[in-house]
């Protein structure tokens, strides 16, 4: 790095560049109400690959995709260093999602360097703006950073959402395999920062500029089924019922109370309720609902199922009702590493960006890079909280502020290493 | 009638005879688990009337079919009186229903007539026991005893549960058309009582014989809908959602405290329910549920409609939420005529039978008849109340009250036209 430090606090990536990468980018896969759909892997996120590899060539930077299709552009440092910085995010998208989610990160992360390359600064340690193949499940999600951190198993192709011959189809498009996947492991990573939108209101509502994430909540689901006893729903007196919707309507709201008092931020949903047999005139007799909840600890996220399936009982055993429930596998919360959010905190106070920490109640490739290297990220405000959306939007000002707290950072992380 | 009252309150019907064919009709339409499948006017309906003609005409009783498919056994008194008291219930059968739901009702009038007839008693007005055409709803409920009183009308034919081509055929099978079932009003009804098995278990729970019914509830059923936003089951802190089903959960369980406080022994019951979008991971924008509620008085049902709606807007409104509501076409209540209830009564205390009032949760062919005359009907014990079921039963004690019930105050009511 030149010695020159006032130069380098003074550095700032190119605005319009960024914001003309970030719009350019939006067209491939465009829909027609200004969402983007690129699925992993097919013939449209396969474009946005090609248009970013071609992206990397033009800025003059290194380029590397792994057996897991994950791409990065890469600034090395001189000479080049055992381990590497990384930062990014992902390019797909959901079915008809916004512009914004994934494609931010990658793009502010890939400016970054260009910002650095343009300066003529050669870092200290080798940095590269990475893309995570399949983060939004078309697949199975988070599918590039699990193969990184060695997590991928044969076992998991059979339970993606795709059917076999699709799989090896879309593979072999990026030009990879499912045994390439396999072997792309990585043990060179010093440290990763990802940027992301919020993808919720906290900070749109409290009006600050960015949110340092300090964990990534664990997400538990349980499939939970009352039952009773059906019965005519005139004949029966009311006090004789075994109404198992008395007892899943009184689980709901009781949940809703204990986990905003006792788990906030933590949080807890029914999202799915229905039922049997499901009609005016009988009592139900089995009623059958999703339950979800998240928390950053987990240890507090085992209390809070303690808690949450001992009211389950009591709720049915208020009603003379059974239930059941079972689990679908977990999702681990992730702590974020504090080097990485101090770095981020410091890099954002020089450029008088106001930040709080936060939880992500939404899952990122950074939980999966959490698990081999020091890794944070940090939320940009959402316009309204929208995302997976056409209408997700992040303000030009954030995508900037954004985009100079990742050089910021990444000169921080580096700042750490020299 | 016999000068010699004491012979006549001695008068038993054949208990043999009436239970033998309680068992011969059962096996008309029997099913494998041993219940019987006899929907209106399909075959086996057509073959259980077919077999009731039989019957009647071996025991000597005048015949008579009206253009709506009701059967009668007719004990004439002598002159034939203008007027006459009718008595009976249904043969037609639920989809995979018990024995006795409506069979026992119309077996105990006809056992009631042979057993006058038996005895050499003609009665001073004329009898009738009446089996009611679709009583059980497979074309649209009640239909028999509608049409004898004038409130079928031809659009009811469109709203059948059944196709036009197949309704057709099916009235065509029992002799009778649309036309005729227009044409088959009667004006000549002095009085109606039937018997009918309880359904639920408030006779079985107290230990009474007979339950005499002084209302059939009126019902009326509410589609409603509690809006609120779809929003990320993380992201969105607890305090900001809008979750639909915290307003239906808690309307849920207000209307059971409400209705059984303030409303008993009227009922109401949400039997069907469900979440859009209906995922784990999303606050449910949408709760759509089913309210139906049932009371004996006809103002006292309006108060506590008054009374549901008010708690639906203050659960939308608690949880910052919409809600819409449209509502099905009621059923009225219907009151029970002083008149036939004392007479049932006066004939239980002679029987030595122990008899309670209560309403009828049910509907009934008794609502009908008792917009053009006195009518009442009464329950005997429904084992552990279960109907609609293969596994119905009453005890063939139960069943013999019922027939001596009916017997008896059949006779009653004659007493009071001599």
């Amino acid at each position: 790095m030149p010695t020159d430090t006032g130069q380098i606090t003074m550095l700032r990536i190119n605005e319009d560049r960024l914001l003309t990468d970030l719009r350019e980018l939006a067209q491939i896969g465009a829909t027609a109400d200004g969402g983007v759909d690129r699925q992993a892997l097919t013939a449209n996120d396969i474009a946005a690959r090609e248009w970013y590899r071609r992206k990397i060539a033009a800025a003059g930077l290194d380029y590397a995709m792994d057996g897991a299709g994950n791409q990065s552009a890469i600034l090395l440092s001189d000479p080049p260093s055992a381990k590497r910085i990384l930062a990014g995010s992902h390019l797909d998208s959901v079915p008809n999602g916004g512009r914004y989610d994934g494609s931010l990160g990658v793009l502010v992360a890939f400016e970054a360097l260009r910002t650095l390359k343009d300066a003529g600064i050669t870092p200290p340690v080798t940095l590269e703006a990475v893309n995570f193949t399949d983060e939004e499940s078309a697949i199975m999600g988070l599918m590039g950073s699990k193969a990184v951190v060695g997590q991928l198993t044969m076992a998991d192709f059979e339970r993606s959402r795709v059917d076999v011959d699709e799989l090896i189809r879309r593979f072999s498009a990026a030009g990879i395999s499912r045994e390439s996947m396999l072997a792309a492991t990585r043990d060179d990573v010093l440290a990763w920062v990802e940027l992301h939108i919020e993808q919720g209101t906290r900070l749109e509502d409290s009006d600050v500029d960015i949110g340092v994430v300090d964990a990534i909540v664990g997400i538990r689901s349980i499939h939970v089924t009352f039952r009773g006893e059906a019965a005519h729903a005139g004949a029966k007196p009311m006090a004789l019922r075994r109404d198992a919707l008395w007892g899943a309507a009184t689980f709901a709201l009781r949940a809703r109370e204990h986990v905003m008092r006792h788990y906030s931020p933590g949080v807890c949903n029914v999202g799915k309720i229905s039922a049997k047999p499901g009609a005016f005139n009988i009592v139900p007799a089995e009623v059958y609902c999703a339950l979800e909840f998240r928390h950053g600890s987990e240890p507090e996220m085992d209390q809070m199922q303690a808690d949450l399936i001992g009211m389950l009982e009591a709720c049915a055993a208020e009603f003379r009702l059974s239930v059941t429930y079972d689990a679908t596998p977990p999702v681990i919360s992730a702590s974020m590493s504090e080097t990485v959010m101090d770095a981020i905190e410091r890099a954002a106070d020089k450029l008088e960006l106001s930040h709080r920490r936060m939880l992500s109640f939404a899952g990122h490739d950074t939980q999966n890079v959490a698990t081999i290297a020091p890794a944070a990220m940090y939320f940009v405000p959402s316009v309204k909280g929208i995302s997976h959306n056409p209408k997700e939007l992040t303000s030009d000002a954030d995508c900037v502020n954004g985009a100079n707290l990742m050089l910021h950072t990444l000169l921080g992380l580096c700042e750490g290493q020299s």
